[in-house]
């Protein structure tokens, strides 16, 4: 199996480009596909809000209802927020895009590093809670839980090298199954709490919290903390507006309609499941997460309930891949900006980014081992980007729309114009002033949790991105001056190619004569330019054989022969091509040498492949030219079918370079 | 810097091959340099034996000595039959060499790989041990004992790939300095002893054992464990007939001499360390060894005891260093006769083979890695294969004599005559009968120790080396097959060139028109051949662009676009070049490729070296020749000095392959 086969075998068809265009999809799977991220944030948001209030003691977790209400409340400004945003960016308003529209590329630089930290952030929490919803049931998996995560993360690289395509449709059941399995799990632990039949969840395990009796400012900057957890939830509703083209037409209506359901069905979820485990008296634990204490007490334990925290646990994997299809298209964009490099820009044969897949499952795995995947202890890391990018996108929004009212007031901008930016087009709009309220309302919130997020946060690990995001968009900037320098060197602009000619000389490099040399000379013969052997005297003693050979086996063209007296392959070589250069000033000196193909990888390890190391060691000559004629072995494996006895003759002789004996050093 | 500079500064400047002839030594030196390895083997085997002992309980621990007399017993049969090696074999009588001379090269791959799992157990066991003598003192070395470990291998590393001409001479005083100290404290406490002023040890950390009372097989068993453990004593005598062309003449007798010497010192020292510390009533410890416990008791706490747990130390550091020239030597030596990767053969610049070097080191660090660096835990993989190594080099000079004896009774070897093996020349030699039977009683002893080392030490790790060796032995096996294999297609024995000639098509490869496609056009030109063009339409919107800077700056020659509707480099020209092929049978298809060089590895990151993908891709294609023109980005640099408002123009375009709006997927 050739590496082209292997590669189609484990990574499929190719799409054609033109194929992305026509995967779009209704509101239903539209749903399925950009809701996992915010919906699956039900699955930690809670218990981690009860986690940061275990300091206070239990007569304080009703504190947790107030707190998941200010979230909610928070939920629906970004909503709405957010719906702005769809209609006017239609063709697509992720964070880098709105803020490069509206404030230039260094703003649009920081929300990239931004969002390229929450993606990575994200695989990591997704996958660390998706291990615990399941190792809740079964304790004996936290001892695994690195080792799962591992493996999960290797799962969701393979599937997206593969292809988008099954990332979209295969994933929209188990949406669905999760909003299904909580609707029945708040409906029914409600509807039990109505009647006074909910029982209190006993026997979590690994409580055991140390009381502190804590007052005025102390008391209150608890609550903020608490409140920063709980803000995890919100994460990820803008991703429907990044991806609003996936949408059939529509676009902007579709995925301003699933925005909405996304938005009430993640706001049901999370307020329910607050008042339910505050009902049900749940216990903070890092053992077993909120859903699984409350599904044990509503249903008893069993099926229902492993059947839900499986759901769980598989949105949470959704939620993951979710950032699979966002982290290599943000990089992508950035690479084609000039910000990342370019390799970023090549999309794998089946339509994705693999660089990009490979980086975020690498980086993610990373702070999976660094933070033995803890999601409390990876949670401050976390929201901060989320909120920085949310604060650049609403405040770019308000922006867009303090510059529509004032183009509609100089008279540029009339209901039967438009103006087209960077990234959209302008349309008057009689609402504006109402509209920038919103947004600037929103990004005013949005910084305001920022700052909240980064101070109540700042010791137990927020510290670490204040550091990065800089770093990364300092990063991002010499990047983007390297690739404008060099373009500004490679610029031909008004000059054109007279058909000069500079002298070549074209060296053949002969390590012995047999067939591979034969090859060589027969190319550089085909050629038809002139042309002579340079053969390096490693080993003294073979010197002669070699001239020998070449005299009866070629007959034609010189053989140079460098002397080696310190048996190195490249500094004669070096020595000799320089002073070429220099006899030739402004010529080029043509090295054709050989590549010994075996066919397979492990037995290519058998050979030197020489080829690398001159090409290495001549690289700061300027004007080496190297050319590489393979010598795929196993397609003259015929001509020598029963020729074993002959090989003493020959090339067994290449391989006894040291003489044993003669090698003795002290 | 250049990468020469940099190598030059590191590694030093390069020996001529003759140099390394001329660093003969004398018996002096050669004792330093040869006997590290076997005298340091006393600051452990004496504490291993101790170790064992300690299931028994303290009353029990006499038994120290009649093993160590024991030891030293074999010690005096391993020198006896190592001396007339010395003397048959005056090239250097390895066991490698030996076991292939008189068994052939079946046998020789055997010692090959008891020889190279022994030198990489070497490097592990006395690093391990270093820093155990040292931590003995400061105990709170044990907490980073690994890292200390690792950190002495790569200082180690990177002595060597500077040359072995200081690790010779350089670590001549220690050596000195050990004995003395060993012989000082032998001494001193043994006259203490006589006069009753020798007090005992207390104090000793980690001393919690679980005493049994074993009888009968059980109790004969764990004597033997306690005496395998101690035969580790006399690993490294056979150091000196590996390295007797490094003596100066008469090299065999002073290589002799030398062997008499360091046996001599060997058995007094670990005799007296053995006796001294049942004296003293040392204890078995794993955290404090047996020198740093008796030279407390002699010399009580301080710089005495410091200076002499700091001269086991070096000498430890040393008998590792011993086994990196040996290691690479022997893999130069099995790689020469074809059994390892032919790399193995290249001498580094300093007349090391850096290949082996690091090959070693990173095996020498893994073992410290997984063994978390305790010697009683490396011991079971490490002596077996010494004792396989001494079996085969003894019974093969048994084997020897026999043969002499029996050519001097068929009158074909006389005293006038002699007769040439692969490895040495046989003589007239009246005593042949008496040095056959040395030798063979010698080879009895040691298969005898080396199975009742395998069998008390299977369960704790021998069984790894069970594994190991035959796999070592196959794989060798594999590779000699491949070489000689290769070797028999790429005969040409009674064939010649006659100056046939294939049709060459030379194309250049245009990824955009800039100055590095007017500089592969202007090689294409000054090379005097046919070409033509071909550009792969990644990014359809941006041909008409190309063709049109094609026809305004080039002007000459064909441009043909390969369109590529995936979006894959690579897929086109792999359809274009096999469709070429396939129309002209038998011809090269000849590929000029630039390959931007910005001058730094970090920048160099920054650009796709598209020529290594196109080549992969091709690689399945036979006739497919690559030519690579660099373009060094710096010496350009000047040309565009202040030309930054232009790069709009032209090559920034090459960046923005993705269009933002369009990338949406679901």
């Amino acid at each position: 199996m050739t590496l082209r086969q292997l590669r189609h075998w484990a990574f499929g068809r190719a799409l054609r480009t033109r194929e992305s265009v026509h995967q779009t999809i209704g509101k239903t799977v539209g749903l399925a596909v950009f809701a996992s991220d915010s919906l699956s944030s039900v699955a930690y948001a809670g218990g981690e809000i009860l986690l940061i209030l275990a300091v206070l003691g239990a007569t304080y977790y009703w504190l947790s209802i107030p707190i998941t209400v200010a979230i909610s409340g928070l939920l629906i400004i970004l909503t709405l927020s957010y719906r702005q945003t769809i209609f006017a960016y239609p063709s697509g308003g992720g964070a880098y895009i709105v803020a490069r529209d509206n404030f230039g590329e260094q703003a649009a630089q920081v929300a990239g590093a931004a969002l390229l930290v929450d993606y990575i952030l994200t695989v990591a929490v997704s996958i660390s809670s998706g291990v615990d919803q399941i190792a809740s049931m079964f304790p004996v998996l936290f001892n695994y839980k690195v080792q799962i995560a591992l493996l999960l993360i290797l799962f969701i690289t393979l599937m997206n090298l593969r292809g988008v395509k099954e990332s979209g449709r295969v994933f929209a059941v188990p949406t669905y199954w999760f909003v299904g399995m909580m609707l029945l799990l708040i409906g029914t632990g409600l509807a039990k709490a109505v009647f006074g039949q909910l029982g209190t969840v006993t026997d979590v395990p690994g409580v055991d919290h140390t009381v502190e009796n804590l007052t005025g400012f102390a008391f209150v900057f608890l609550l903020l903390r608490a409140f920063s957890s709980g803000t995890t939830a919100v994460t990820g509703v803008e991703a429907i507006s990044n991806g609003i083209t996936a949408f059939k037409p529509p676009k902007s209506r579709n995925a301003a309609i699933t925005l909405m359901w996304d938005a009430s069905l993640l706001m049901i979820m999370f307020l329910g499941l607050g008042v339910l485990g505050y009902l049900a008296g749940a216990q903070p634990s890092e053992q077993e997460v909120l859903i699984s204490q409350v599904a044990r007490t509503v249903y008893g334990e069993g099926l229902l309930q492993f059947i839900t925290l499986l759901s769980a646990m598989v949105i949470l994997i959704m939620a993951a891949n979710t950032s699979f299809a966002d982290f290599p298209r943000l990089a992508a964009l950035q690479a084609g900006d000039g910000f990342l490099p370019r390799q970023f820009t090549f999309r794998g044969s089946r339509l994705v980014f693999s660089w990009g897949v490979i980086l975020l499952a690498a980086f993610a795995s990373l702070l999976i081992i660094v933070f033995q995947g803890s999601v409390s202890r990876l949670i401050p890391l976390y929201a901060i980007g989320v909120f920085i990018s949310f604060t650049l996108s609403q405040s770019g929004m308000a922006r867009r729309w303090l510059k529509t009212g004032r183009l509609m007031y100089a008279g540029k901008l009339t209901p039967e114009t438009e103006i087209p930016t960077l990234g959209s087009i302008l349309h008057y709009d009689r609402h504006w002033m109402w509209k920038m309220l919103l947004n600037g309302f929103g990004a005013v919130i949005t910084s305001i949790v920022a700052i909240i997020f980064l101070v109540t946060k700042f010791l137990s690990g927020a510290w670490i991105v204040v550091i990065l995001m800089p770093f990364l968009v300092w990063l991002f900037d010499q990047i983007h001056g390297h690739y404008k320098r060099v373009a500004t060197i490679l610029s031909t602009a008004g000059e054109t190619f007279r058909g000069q000619q500079r002298p070549v000389e074209t060296i053949i490099l002969v390590g012995d004569v047999h067939r591979e040399t034969m090859r060589l000379v027969e190319f550089a013969n085909s050629l038809g330019v002139p042309w002579k052997g340079v053969h390096i005297a490693v080993n003294e003693e073979r010197v002669a054989e070699v001239q020998r050979k070449w005299q009866e086996r070629v007959g034609i063209g010189e053989l140079v022969i460098l002397r080696s007296p310190y048996r190195s392959l490249t500094r004669p070589l070096y020595t000799y091509v320089r002073k070429r250069l220099r006899q030739n000033p402004g010529g080029y000196i043509h090295l054709v040498m050989g590549e010994l193909r075996t066919g397979s990888p492990l037995s290519q390890l058998l050979h030197q492949n020489a080829h690398i190391i001159e090409q290495l060691a001549l690289s700061d000559l300027d004007g080496v030219v190297t050319t590489l004629v393979p010598f795929p072995l196993e397609k003259y494996a015929h001509l020598s079918p029963d020729a074993h006895e002959e090989h003493h003759d020959d090339a067994v002789q290449e391989t006894v370079i040291v003489a044993g004996q003669k090698e003795e050093e002290s």
